[in-house]
């Protein structure tokens, strides 16, 4: 059994400053998170790609905000459970909450503090009935190292901006890029349409438009993908990896069945001090929702300041808390 | 008279981030504040000491984090009204706010974002008769660079660490430094106590304790004070400079008279979008109050960015305001 003073589910940004500033206050805490690594969307989704309203940074990439968040929380020792869900939580005869994880991981804590982001997040994923039989095995649904298909032919279904900027991308990568989508106009930005275009035009990559991927083939791993082409039949092509990129599907997964109050997909809070419905339940960042509420980070670093002040006096109710600045006493980490 | 399109009182860290959000909504700012530059206490108070509690940063010296907000800001080319005070509001007949300063300049603006931190500050001055007279002329209550003070003759008055610090730290740079204090106990960090007490005892400085500075002297400049001591009569003592360092009164000043909803000094919001009782003023950042508030630039950050979606919606009733994201986006200025 894990135990802590604020049980934090999801290490995004939010969750991670929450360590901060309850550590300020001298209560320690752990995150959970379903993804491998701290960072929650900024690293698994976008690590290289410039923020440029986290006030203070006129821009900073959002795996390096993630590195600073990181070391602005060292000092306070956070505990992780990576790589594993928040699934059930219950409470027990002294008032803690106990929250297993899918892997079966037990954690203590009177206070929880959600900061989930978007939820746990799934792949929109094509509906090709074996497709879950190659996942790993030459499916993947995000492109997490662009090198890890150098040499390899690659077939890209899509057609938005991701689709478009790694068929560019991978072009100079992978030995060969078809990019399959099913219609004949893309959502894209128009000069990535354009390269996209002269890319086909000059025979650097395969456009395959109006058309499907229907079928996946492999003895183990992925050997050959079928794309049906609207009223022209069907097509076999060898491929090494087939990458459909039709966005991530943001869910809420199994906190839908805590007992909160949830409305539109999000959580719904008190601004007082972004307590849920349930006592002892906060709710932080892109996951809440109040009248006027900004799904920003910036926000959520707010709402985790706030929130650990409610939290202290739940776990110290006799105790006087006095708000003291970093300017004048420092930190003084664990 | 100088128009823009949300003018923000007060050009702390909270003031220039508005700029910076109220630009992504393509809404321009203009500035007013007391002080000679922008930063506000940042700048005027602490620029060179290092805050821990900005998220991101796990350490930023108060003057750097000015700099990077004004670069952030830069895009959206905010306007300056500096070393003028907001002075009298009033309506004209379109319903526009026309702010006048102490020193008349006249602005027309829809929305009036007060962000003016803990109001104008006011050094706690000691009552002296004639102290005004010398000010510029020898009575400083700040000091900004001890440069300044080099080869010179330097009272300090206080009892509290600024007066040890600036004692020990001049010690180097004038040439000769007297620390008058009215008790015989300090307020300041043990070790900058000990410090004084071992400079006083080695010579390297004159302390007088269970004194106070009672007379100023000179002919246009000041050229000595005169130093009461409790029951053992006066001193009269040589000085180019009598830094009395009492500390500093924050004064909402004359915003009091707004007709604003005032409780503690500070100025009572909706957390909604941080409006005033007075329809098109907003208050942001150490000004405001509500239940659970803390008086914290981060805070205030969030205020800002919920504040002018508030104002775009007013200035514009009937345009649709919808979220983008800056790492999808970009950032387009003026």
């Amino acid at each position: 059994m894990i135990e802590t003073d604020i049980l934090i589910i999801g290490a995004g940004p939010c969750g991670l400053f929450t360590v901060f500033e309850a550590g300020l206050l001298k209560l320690r805490c752990h995150l959970v998170d379903s993804l491998p690594q701290p960072g929650g969307q900024l690293t698994e989704i976008y690590p290289k790609k410039p923020i440029y309203d986290i006030p203070g940074f006129p821009s900073v990439l959002a795996g390096d905000l993630v590195e600073h968040l990181m070391d602005q929380a060292r000092p306070f020792k956070p505990g992780f459970t990576l790589g594993e869900r928040a699934e059930t939580v219950e409470k027990d005869e002294e008032g803690n909450f106990i929250l297993t994880t899918n892997k079966g991981t037990k954690h203590k804590a009177p206070v929880i503090a959600i900061a989930g982001g978007l939820g746990c997040f799934e792949p929109r994923k094509p509906p090709i009935s074996n497709i879950t039989d190659f996942e790993d095995k030459g499916v993947e649904y995000i492109i997490k190292d662009p090198e890890f298909y150098r040499g390899k032919r690659v077939v890209i279904a899509g057609g938005g901006d991701s689709a478009l900027d790694w068929t560019i991308f991978l072009s100079n990568v992978a030995s060969e890029v078809s990019l399959v989508h099913r219609r004949s106009s893309f959502r894209g930005h128009l000069d990535s349409v354009q390269k996209v275009m002269d890319m086909a035009e000059s025979g650097k990559i395969n456009l395959v438009t109006n058309a499907e991927v229907t079928g996946l083939n492999g003895d183990d791993q992925l050997s050959e993908v079928t794309i049906t082409k609207q009223d022209h039949g069907e097509i076999v092509k060898k491929a090494d990896h087939f990458v459909p990129l039709f966005g991530l599907s943001p869910k809420l997964g199994p906190l839908a069945d805590w007992g909160l109050n949830i409305s539109k997909n999000s959580i719904e809070v008190d601004t007082f001090d972004y307590s849920t419905n349930v006592e002892g339940i906060y709710a932080i960042g892109d996951i809440n929702t109040y009248p006027g509420k900004l799904k920003l980070i910036l926000c959520g670093f707010h709402e985790a300041t706030l929130m650990v002040q409610s939290a202290f006096k739940r776990i110290y109710p006799d105790k006087n808390l006095v708000l003291k600045y970093t300017t004048v006493n420092g930190v003084n980490g664990f």
